[in-house]
């Protein structure tokens, strides 16, 4: 079968399609045809050998697919590796129901980043109505999920970050009540001017660096920051219990991989997600349905911040 | 009236009782006969200026105290200073009533350590049942309530440590599952030997240092480490939010300043705490009661780590 293989850490050059062998399913897998394959910041930094966690080579990247088994179930998946593929296998116990009505983009977006949104939002950030809510990185697969995410959960002022004019016109289009641009000189006070002048509640940041250590900066008393992600590579400030003791803060990791042990929490959080969706309350913005055969320029495109909402790879192109 | 007044800073040496004028209500404010007041770690603390908070000479110490009005209501409440006295003002719109049928060490123990220790566990810790919780200083008057509200919300297992055997076997009397010393060299290793074998989901931690820092290392994915005080004056590491990260980890401050501007919050939670010990379900250890002109003793016991339990100074000897 067709699939991206990388037999070398590097740039983007090191992804590329060649043909390897079907991949064969053990005790409690299943195996399916791959419809789409999200593309995620994080695949660039497994390329680079940059995650959080170590990869092994040969490697063919891919953490989520959608697809249908021998016998028509739609189902959708995250797996370790292997997704960037014409057949991928699944773990049959974490193997979500695919519902019909909405499409593949929307059923591989609401696998990582609907299911990073949904937690940061309800467990993670413990969201309370009326709190303030920054999300940063707001037109991403996340960003814009946890924006919409945050407005149903009853956040009195959702605040987005992105670094572009149209980006932060999308946030606002999403239902964020105000938009900043994170590459403001005092991002905490630039925070807390779009919060009405007040420190805010909760902040959802996967930037890391100035980002994170201005953001922690932001928190009001009992605020909570939830560090989900580095995308500029930068390691934010580490962090004084005692200066969180000063004002009740919160400072959390999430990493979705630690999830993975309540597959019942996750399975319940994708029924919620899929079903906003198909009733047209939750919007997945789609980023680009590109053929695999063009995984190089998604991967450019990633790391340059040129896109916006849900990338995929269609492994029959 | 009588009091304690610090005119300068320093060791138990600069507690004494001098004769000093009485305080006048201002608005929003009322005048009780102080009953008793209770005397907590941090009040040596602020006597070294050494405190969180920054404090002004010269200065009566005292932040809980209990007693009458004028027209006979019982009422107890936590104020800035001012409490090591025959007579207090206390804000009347945090004043809390207390039952009759609890005694005054308890209404004073309910204050900043029960109030604590019921926002630990029901806020800042999120403990859910089934989950394991760890309670160092468990012997002190947070940690003696922390480990009974522990067991009543439902936690799976409660791990007390606590300096010597005495207070371990107080702890394990007030419904810890195991008590560990705090001294262990890897207390980490002893932590989860425990528990089992198990990393731990909650710590409230009073301590600093060393066992801030190898109690984080405790934390299971999604653990949450509650630091809420730094008995041993010696700062933890400070937090990689990447680190934080890898588990899904969370390190919250806690400091009960915050919570003033939820007195809503409070005033349910004192109502809660008294009808429990009313109820005879929660129990309040009680430490010791001091004639005020014994003040420097109690300094010197609390700091030299010789008490268990609530102490309070009585006015009126």
């Amino acid at each position: 079968m067709r699939a991206v293989q990388i037999t070398e850490f590097g740039g983007p050059e090191v992804v590329a399609v060649r043909e390897v062998p079907e991949p064969r399913p053990g005790a409690g897998q299943i195996l399916i045809d791959v419809a789409r394959c999200g593309v995620n910041f994080a695949d660039t930094l497994l390329r680079e050998n940059a995650y959080i966690a170590a990869a092994a080579l040969p490697l063919v990247p891919g953490g989520e697919v959608v697809g249908r088994t021998a016998d028509g179930r739609r189902l959708a998946a995250m797996i370790e590796n292997g997704g960037y593929a014409e057949k991928a296998v699944i773990p049959e116990d974490r193997a979500f129901p695919v519902p019909e009505e909405i499409d593949d983009v929307a059923a591989v977006a609401l696998l990582a980043q609907g299911l990073t949104a949904w937690w940061l939002i309800n467990h993670t950030g413990h969201v309370r109505p009326g709190e303030s809510v920054v999300v940063h990185a707001a037109a991403g697969g996340v960003g814009s999920l946890a924006v919409q995410l945050a407005k149903m959960s009853g956040a009195g002022r959702v605040i987005a970050t992105a670094g572009t004019p149209e980006k932060r016109e999308l946030a606002l289009s999403l239902g964020a009540d105000a938009a900043v641009d994170p590459a403001a000189e005092d991002l905490t006070a630039a925070l807390c001017e779009a919060n009405n002048g007040e420190h805010v509640d909760v902040v959802l940041e996967m930037t890391g660096g100035r980002v994170t250590d201005q953001s922690i900066a932001a928190l009001a008393p009992f605020g909570r920051l939830a560090f989900y992600g580095m995308a500029s590579l930068v390691e934010p400030e580490k962090v004084s219990p005692r200066a969180l003791q000063r004002r009740s803060a919160t400072v959390s990791g999430f990493w979705l991989m630690n999830a993975f042990a309540r597959p019942e929490t996750l399975r319940k959080a994708y029924a919620e997600l899929t079903a906003q969706v198909a009733a047209g309350e939750l919007r997945v913005i789609h980023g680009g349905d590109y053929p695999m055969s063009e995984v190089r320029r998604v991967h450019e495109d990633l790391r340059g911040r040129r896109t916006t909402g849900k990338l995929v790879l269609d492994p029959s192109r």
